[in-house]
C-alpha cells in the first residue's frame, strides 16, 4: 500500500498536486466543497494521464487511487503528507490550518500552496507550528519540477528534509528559500514582468500578443534551459560575471523602466554575484556553455515546432519559404522526369539527432525516412486534407541498412523509388546521401488505411491513380540492391 | 549571386548577424577594427553551421561568402542590408552613422543592434534618416527568432516594408514596436527580473544558481511557448482574463518586490488586455490550450533531457531514482533468471511520439528499441565508462514490424531475446509489449567498432564474455516468427 497524501482544496492548484501524487503511486483523499470537484480533478487527471508519464524513459509506479471525502478528519487520516490549496485569504486558511491541527497525524507534513503568504504567517498560534511549511508549486503542478520551500525556524531540521525528500520523490525540485520573504522568490520576478507589461498594455507600445511574441521568440526560450545569471554568464564571454556587470551596471540607473529603485552595485555585491556564478557555472567554459545553449535551443525549438507553436510555428512557416528553391516539391506533377527516383527530403541533420557516438542516432535515420515518407504521400494526394478526411496509410514494415556516418549541419538528400503501388499497397525504397556518399536505404512497406475503423481500405481512386502512375514510370529502373533483403540473408 | 550584408561591428552580436545572413545565402562583408574579429566571427560561424541548418527540415540556400574590409566604404558597397552593432555609446554611433551616410547605397536599410537606444536618437541630423531602423536582435542572434524593429515617422513606409521582408526571409519575427521607447519591449522586462535578482542576491534570500533553477525549473518552460498573457489566460481558466486580473490584480499593491508603482487597474485597462488577448488566444478553449501547453511542456523537457540539461537532467535524476522498482536492471548478473527473453524497456509513451495519425509514430519506435538496445549493450558492460573509453557497438541494419497501435501515457515492455552474439557481431531481437498485446518487432544487426578508427573490432574479453553467456543462454529459446525475414518476403 503507498503512502497517503491529503489534499485540501481541490482547484487547478489542488487537482495537480493530486495528478501528481498519485500517478507516483501516492493514495490521494481529497477534501473540497466544492460540488464540482470531482470533475475539475478528473479533468487535471486525465491531462496529467497523458503527459506525465511520458515525461521520462522510466515507467512510474502504478497509478494511487483518489477518493473524495467529506471532511477534513476523514481526508487526514493517517496521511503521510497533507497539501493546502484553498483561496488566498489568510484568515480561511488558518481557519483550515486550526481545524488540521485537529486530525492530522503528528508525524505528517502539511505543505501550504501559497503564493503570497510567509510560513510564519501560516505557523501563528498553531498548536503544532513544526509541521506546517510553504510548498508553492507551479501550474501545471503535475508537469513543471519547481516547488518553493519556505520554512522557518519552528520547523524541525528532520521534517524539512523528510520534506525534501518527499517532494523529490515525485519528481520536484524542492527549491529551500534561505529565509521567508513575501510571495518567495519566482513570483516576485512574475510581478515585476506583469507589472511592466501592464504599462506597455497601458501606453499602447505593444499589444498581449506582441509582448508575449517579445518573450516566446526571444529571451523565453533562453530562460527555460540556462535562467538569468548564466544566460548573462555566456553573454558576458570569456571576461566572466564581473566584466558583464560592469558593463551593463550602467543600464539599471537609465529610464528603461518605469521603476527605478536599485540597489547599488557595490564591490561587496558584485563579488557575491561573481563568485556565485562560478560555483555554479565554472565547471563548463563559455565555449562549452555556448554550444550546450545552442544544442537545448534546436531541441527546444525543434520539439516546438512538431507542435507547431510558438518559434516552432515560425520556424515551419520558414521552411515553407525556402523550400521552393531547396528543390523539393509538393505533387509529382511538379516533377520534370518522372522516370527517376523522387527527391523526397532536402534537409541538414539537427544537432539533437546525434547521439553519444558523435553521430546521427539510428532512430534519426527513420525520421528522416518517414518525413520522405510523408512527402511520397502527399505528391500523390494523400495530403494534410486527405488525412483529415479520415484516411491515411500506416507503415507495417521497415528495413534499414546503415552504410556510413552522418554529423550535424550535414545537408542529407533522400531519393524514393516506388517499388509497388497498387490498391492499398506501398512499397517504397529510400536512398540517403550525404554529400554523394550513400549513408543509409530503408525499405518501406504501407497500407492505406481508414482511420475510423483503423482497418487497410484501398485509397480513393485519385490518389491509386497517381500513385500507379509513379510506379509505373519507377518501374524501369533497376531493384535497388538490397530490396526484399533479411537481416538474416545479408550475413 | 546572393544579396549582400554590410556588417559593422563583429563582436558576439555582429558575428551572429554575420551568421544568420552568411547561412541564409546572403554576401557578408565586414567592417571591425578589431584585430581579433575574424577569430571570433569564425568561432561564430562554426557554432552556427552546426546549430541553424538543422533546425529546420528543409536545406537552406547554399552558405555565402563572408569577406572582411579595412574601411566602411568597402563593407558597404553595393549593400541591400548594413547592420551596425558597434559598442552602446551615443556619440560612437552617431560617428558611425555620420561615416554610413557617406557610403552606403541609398535603397539599402541600415539597422542598428542598438538595445537601448531610440532611433529617433540614431536618426538625428542625418542626411537621409529615413534609412535607419533599430534592430535589436537576441543572443545568439543565428537561432533565436525575435528582432525588435523600431521606427519612426521618418522612415519611410516602403522601407519598413523591406526590412520586415528581409528579416522574415533570415527566419526572423520582426516584432514592429507601435511607436519608441527606451529599451524597446523585451529588455525592459530583463531589466525588471535582473534587477529584483541583484535585490534577491543582495539580501541573501536566494544565490545565483536557486534563481535560475526558479525560472528554468517552472516559468521559464512556461514563457518558452506562451509567453505571460497567454499562460495567465490558461491559468484563468473558462472564466477568462478579466477574472483573472480581479483575482491577482490585489496582489500588485501588497509588498512583493522591491518597487511598487503600478498602473491603477482602470476598467479601460481591464478591457484592453481582455480584449487582446481574445484576439490573441482566442480561437482556442482554454482545455485546448492546455492540452497544448502539456505537449509543448514535454517537447521541451524530453528535449532538455537529451541533452541532460535543467529540467531535463531533473527529470533523468527521477528517472533514475524509480528505476529500481520498475523491474528494470543494469547487469545481466542481477537477471533472476539468463535462459528468457530480458526486460530491456518499460516506459510509457511520450506524448511527443504521436503523429498526425493520432498514436506512436514509427521512428519513435526505432527510439525505443535503440534505447532498449543500449540497455542489453550496458547489461554486457558496454556502458557509458566503455563507451568514453573509446569502444562502442554502432547499428548496422534494422527490421521493423508493426504490429498493433500505441497511444500516449500506455506502457510498454519491450524484452530481449539475444539471436547471435560473438566476436563483433551483435543480433538482437525485440518484442514490443503494450498490456500484453505485441505491437511491434525489431531485428537489430550491430557491430563494435573502434571509436578513434570507427572500424569494427572484437570488443574486450570481458564484454565479449558477457554477450556470449547471454546468447547461449537464450541459444534455446524458440527463433522468433519473423526472423531473418525481409520485406519481399513477408508478402
Amino acid at each position: 500500500m503507498g503512502k497517503i497524501a491529503a489534499i485540501i482544496g481541490g482547484g487547478v492548484i489542488g487537482g495537480g498536486w493530486a495528478a501528481r501524487f498519485a500517478l507516483n503511486g501516492w493514495q490521494v483523499r481529497v477534501f473540497d466543497p466544492d460540488p464540482e470537484a470531482k470533475r475539475k480533478i478528473g479533468e487535471v487527471m486525465e491531462n496529467a494521464r497523458l503527459s506525465l508519464p511520458g515525461l521520462g524513459n522510466v515507467a512510474l509506479p502504478q497509478e494511487g487511487s483518489v477518493t473524495f471525502h467529506d471532511t477534513i478528519a476523514e481526508a487526514v487520516a493517517g496521511a503521510d503528507w497533507v497539501q493546502e490549496s484553498v483561496p488566498e485569504r489568510l484568515d480561511l486558511k488558518q481557519k483550515v490550518y486550526g481545524e488540521l491541527m485537529a486530525h492530522v497525524p503528528e508525524g505528517a507534513v502539511i505543505g501550504s500552496s501559497t503564493s503570497g503568504y510567509k510560513p510564519s504567517e501560516l505557523q501563528a498560534g498553531l498548536a503544532r507550528p513544526g509541521q506546517v511549511v510553504v510548498a508553492h508549486p507551479f501550474n501545471p503542478v503535475y508537469l513543471l519540477p519547481l516547488v518553493e520551500l519556505v520554512t522557518t525556524e519552528a520547523n524541525e531540521a528532520e521534517r524539512v528534509d523528510r520534506a525534501k525528500e518527499i517532494l523529490t520523490g515525485l519528481g520536484m525540485y524542492p527549491l529551500h528559500l534561505r529565509r521567508e520573504i513575501d510571495a518567495h522568490v519566482a513570483d516576485r520576478f512574475l510581478e515585476a514582468v506583469w507589472r511592466e507589461a501592464l504599462w506597455l498594455v497601458r501606453d499602447g507600445i505593444a499589444t498581449t500578443e506582441e509582448i508575449d511574441n517579445a518573450i516566446r521568440y526571444g529571451f523565453g526560450l533562453r530562460w527555460a534551459q540556462m535562467g538569468l545569471f548564466e544566460t548573462y554568464r555566456v553573454a558576458g564571454g570569456e571576461a566572466g560575471m564581473r566584466h558583464f556587470i560592469a558593463q551593463f551596471g550602467p543600464c539599471l540607473k537609465w529610464p528603461w523602466t518605469k521603476l527605478m529603485d536599485v540597489p547599488d552595485l557595490t564591490d561587496d555585491l558584485i563579488d557575491a554575484i561573481a563568485d556565485q556564478s562560478d560555483a555554479q557555472s565554472g565547471a563548463h567554459s563559455i565555449r562549452e556553455l555556448e554550444r550546450i545553449r545552442d544544442a537545448n535551443l534546436v531541441g527546444i525549438l525543434r520539439a516546438l515546432s512538431r507542435e507547431n507553436w510558438g518559434a516552432g510555428a515560425l520556424q515551419k512557416a520558414h521552411d515553407d519559404r525556402i523550400e521552393p528553391a531547396s528543390g523539393l516539391v509538393r505533387h509529382m506533377d511538379e516533377l520534370s522526369d518522372l522516370s527517376q527516383p523522387v527527391l523526397s527530403a532536402r534537409r541538414a541533420v539537427p544537432l539533437e539527432w546525434l547521439d553519444y557516438n558523435g553521430h546521427m542516432t539510428e532512430s534519426r535515420y527513420l525520421e528522416a525516412f518517414a518525413d520522405a515518407t510523408d512527402r511520397v504521400m502527399q505528391m500523390i494526394g494523400c495530403d494534410a486534407d486527405y488525412i483529415a478526411a479520415g484516411q491515411s496509410y500506416f507503415t507495417a514494415e521497415t528495413h534499414i541498412r546503415h552504410i556510413d556516418e552522418s554529423k550535424a549541419g550535414e545537408v542529407i538528400d533522400i531519393r524514393t523509388q516506388v517499388i509497388e503501388g497498387k490498391g492499398k499497397k506501398m512499397r517504397l525504397f529510400h536512398e540517403m546521401r550525404a554529400g554523394g556518399r550513400l549513408v543509409a536505404t530503408g525499405e518501406h512497406f504501407l497500407l492505406h488505411v481508414n482511420l475510423e475503423t483503423r482497418r487497410s481500405e484501398p485509397p480513393t481512386p485519385q490518389v491509386e491513380a497517381a500513385l500507379v502512375k509513379l510506379a509505373e514510370a519507377h518501374a524501369a529502373l533497376p531493384a535497388p540492391e538490397a530490396l526484399g533483403r533479411g537481416i538474416g540473408a545479408a550475413r
